[in-house]
């Protein structure tokens, strides 16, 4: 049995997202059991739709919910009834195996550091959501839990994600690359050239640094940088996709034959649109707690939210958290024997 | 009469589209009057082609060329017979108003500071490229000249990037925006956050922050960012559009309908096309330095070199570095007065 603690309130179609794509989830997966965390009166309604699925789904209360507007770090303190810091606190008892959130990122981040705690050794805990890359994916960590990051942490940051591609997508040998202005490996601000020597020495398969360029490209499976730049990279990511995608669809109606042209292509515009598509994908995995988080888009519908649990159940079973502190212990004898 | 120094050397396509650029430039702007600085031997037959033109354009022999492996700093001090030793001293004695090249872009910024010099006031000289957006185009300011930059430096960008998009771009009141990982002020690592303190104090329409998704969405005209992260946005941007513009491509080719839709819609692709191609944009301007400057792209061709001459002489005739000496002395004044 693999035991998932989900913020029923958490995202911006909830309480139907979570509710539905914890029915979703439990039906795909027989070794299942979720606690839906929330208000009980709002969630108990959604959950008669499970049918015989319902005794693998319990509710827990938790009648106050933390927004996206609150100082994180006050709302961990004070709201003691909310599905996060519930949440977290079962996870830190074992009483559940992963925690998965739809609701502000912030609390999520908070609650980790605070109510369950880091692995350690782990200096910082970091997000690290899948991007889709020319051929696939690729793990991009940190993406916005730390910002002003010292080069230890990025060098951590590949350690972590290393062991989640490993674990989690079956990659044997992850390759594991670092944002960069150049390729040559002095390059970069003083942050970068200092991570670029760590991660050399780093127990992983470490390729050197990306260019901007080719990020997309297929040139590594975990992209290491800074939270700043992460979460730069991953929400300008969809804006120029949008963007570009805008575009197009404006130049398609520009003439009669194009508008044709783009009625007969509709089928080739969907398989794009799935493969960008982050419902698919799952969340944000919360890499360096001692748990499986997983933080999944705000705007999560039931698919995404089936998609986020199903990852969690993942990283349990490739104990992600286990590998991670084996990987920290390794890192931190060789740096003592040096 | 507008006198522009160009690096025949510099480029992937040299000397075949610095010449032919040239060339086309004096065509489309009966003022202009262009050097070409390069191998005499080398760059004399390709002048041929000018006919009637010829008048306008004269070499002057600069035997050596500075090429992309080699450190900037060392090339600009050894390498004094060069295009761009050449062409920033010659900016620098009022001999020339513009300097063009597609070279080394080290060796461009490095022959900037030191042969040609910083506008009084200014503490680092900005590379700033127009970007592709939605609605228009982007002055992205700095985009690689520096890394860890401070807070002043990034507040100047911003009044470096309101000259320019006033001056050459004709827009009266140009929004400046500063990148960033949220929208309130706050927000940030700590050279954004004081960054965006500064800004609101500039004498400049300053819009706030831009996060990721929002910077191709067309709410600033000028965007602000430290080196490190223009070089990724520049970049990451020509990645993206071309694993995208793959993507559909490929998906495309799938089926028999999309490919006959594809066929259909060529000019509405080409259309997009163009509205991404740099070629049309012209180069990015180095702003901040005693003379008009304009980086084109190392892969210009004759059409992209013409453009970044075209863009130089509009820098002339707006005087931009004199706008630029301008504000800063406006702001320096304000600064003491505090």
């Amino acid at each position: 049995m693999i035991r998932v603690f989900l913020d029923a309130l958490g995202g911006d179609n909830a309480p139907e997202a979570t509710c539905r794509g914890a029915i979703e989830a439990i039906g795909n997966d027989p070794e299942l059991h979720i606690t839906l965390a929330g208000p009980v009166d709002v969630i108990a309604p959604y959950l008669d739709e499970a049918g015989d699925l319902r005794d693998r789904l319990s509710i827990v209360d938790a009648p106050e919910v933390i927004d996206n507007s609150e100082s994180p770090a006050l709302a961990i303190r004070q709201k003691k009834k909310s599905a996060v810091v519930m949440g977290m606190l079962a996870l830190r008892a074992k009483e559940t195996d992963a925690f998965v959130s739809a609701g502000a990122t912030g609390a999520v981040l908070v609650g980790g550091m605070l109510r369950l705690g880091r692995i350690p050794g782990i200096e910082r805990p970091a997000l690290a959501p899948l991007i889709p890359s020319s051929k696939g994916q690729f793990l991009l960590i940190d993406c916005g839990a730390n910002v002003d990051s010292r080069p230890e942490w990025l060098a951590q940051f590949g350690i972590m994600g290393d062991a989640y591609m490993k674990r989690v997508m079956g990659i044997e040998k992850p390759r594991i690359g670092l944002v960069n202005n150049g390729a040559e490996e002095e390059k970069g601000n003083q942050l970068y050239s200092q991570a670029h020597q760590l991660l050399k020495k780093a127990p992983v398969h470490f390729v050197g640094n990306i260019e901007g360029r080719y990020i997309p490209a297929d040139h590594a499976d975990v992209i290491v940088c800074d939270g700043f730049d992460g979460n730069l990279i991953l929400k300008y990511t969809e804006g120029i996709a949008m963007t570009l995608m805008g575009m197009i669809k404006r130049e398609l109606m520009g003439d009669t034959r194009s508008k044709l042209g783009a009625l007969l292509s509709k089928n080739a515009f969907q398989r794009v649109k799935k493969r960008m598509d982050y419902t698919e994908v799952g969340g944000a995995p919360l890499l360096g707690v001692q748990g499986a988080v997983v933080k999944a888009h705000g705007s999560s519908n039931a698919r995404a939210i089936s998609s986020a649990i199903r990852q969690a159940a993942s990283m349990v079973r490739g104990g992600v958290a286990q590998a991670i502190e084996e990987a920290i212990t390794v890192q931190t004898n060789t740096d003592n024997i040096q």
